[in-house]
């Protein structure tokens, strides 16, 4: 049996909260949390550990919105918010702050379960897409330090590309590290003698 | 004046595509289409060239939801899309796919401007994460591609690093191309010749 989904529900009004704890436990298999004050939020969050972060909240103010969506962890879980009306005009601030699901005027009970699915999905898109560009770039960032040791060697050695990369592969198998941190090594301690 | 957003409006149904129309037109200033007819969605979709497509749709397969999606041409403008409830399930399809907006028994005249604000908020982050992550993985090839050439031209004329890439700079600027062209058909010229 798998483990339910576990749901932290912020929820300032009492009545509502269980309304939506109760549509909750109705459309699925849900380890649910209310956290009913959002003073110390982020660490109140993060002593559950969620799935998932569930925020509703009425009139939020833009800076509102930002705290509220940051102290959710946006980057390690997906965060669905539900706003009244006013707040409209910022799904942009929303969406940028990581919100995977933005909801205006639209917490029914019933909808409850596809939108969380949605989020978590979006959710699940978008760090693939980070976790690939952060993988592209560190490959981007360690082939230009490793360039730029191989043409210290070659230069101070006498030697060419090939044998320079054997000497930082050599020392990196010998110090049992990377060749990329034996390379920054190199171009740092270069720059330290200059 | 600001032109007003165009959008196009996938419904088959008459009497929703009215209701939508005029709920549109009563929330903001939109250059509103409608399409009725799914057929050769694409190239009607490509003719209007809108800043937003809005597909209603009851019940969808996961297969119609892929080609309505598909069809919209979702990496080049925003996709908000409305299903009924038995498409709960595919929320993970349609995300992946690359709508903007998944939104599951809620198509509510009152609440298609937040939705169309929130999908255009979301495309427009998703798209630059894309432009991104296309950048830095075409900088790394591109780093690969020179790296190579450098290397054939080091072993083949036994100078340095420094030298090879002043030849392949100068080549570029000689024939009006960029180096990493250049680079290129070295790297093509030597495989051919092996």
């Amino acid at each position: 049996m798998p483990t339910p989904l576990s749901i932290v529900v912020v929820e300032e009004d009492r009545d509502r909260a269980i309304a939506i704890v109760d549509a909750l436990k109705d459309s699925g298999d849900y380890d649910v949390h209310v956290i009913g004050n959002v003073t110390g939020l982020a660490r109140k969050i993060a002593a559950f550990l969620p799935d998932i972060v569930l925020i509703d909240i009425d009139n939020p103010t833009r800076d509102m919105l930002e705290e509220l969506t940051l102290a959710s962890g946006p980057l390690d879980r997906p965060v669905a918010m539900f706003v009244s009306g006013a707040a409209g005009g910022l799904a942009r601030a929303a969406v940028e702050a990581g919100v995977s699901a933005y909801v205006v005027d639209g917490l029914q009970p019933e909808r409850l379960k596809p939108v969380l699915d949605t989020a978590i999905a979006r959710f699940q898109m978008m760090r693939q897409m980070r976790t690939e560009l952060d993988e592209t770039r560190r490959a981007l960032e360690e082939r230009k330090v490793i360039d730029r040791a191989k043409g210290l060697l070659m230069k101070a050695k006498g030697i060419d590309e090939d044998e320079a990369y054997a000497i930082l592969r050599k020392a990196a198998m010998d110090q049992g590290r990377k060749v990329v941190d034996v390379a920054q090594a190199l171009v740092t301690a270069a720059g330290l003698l200059r």
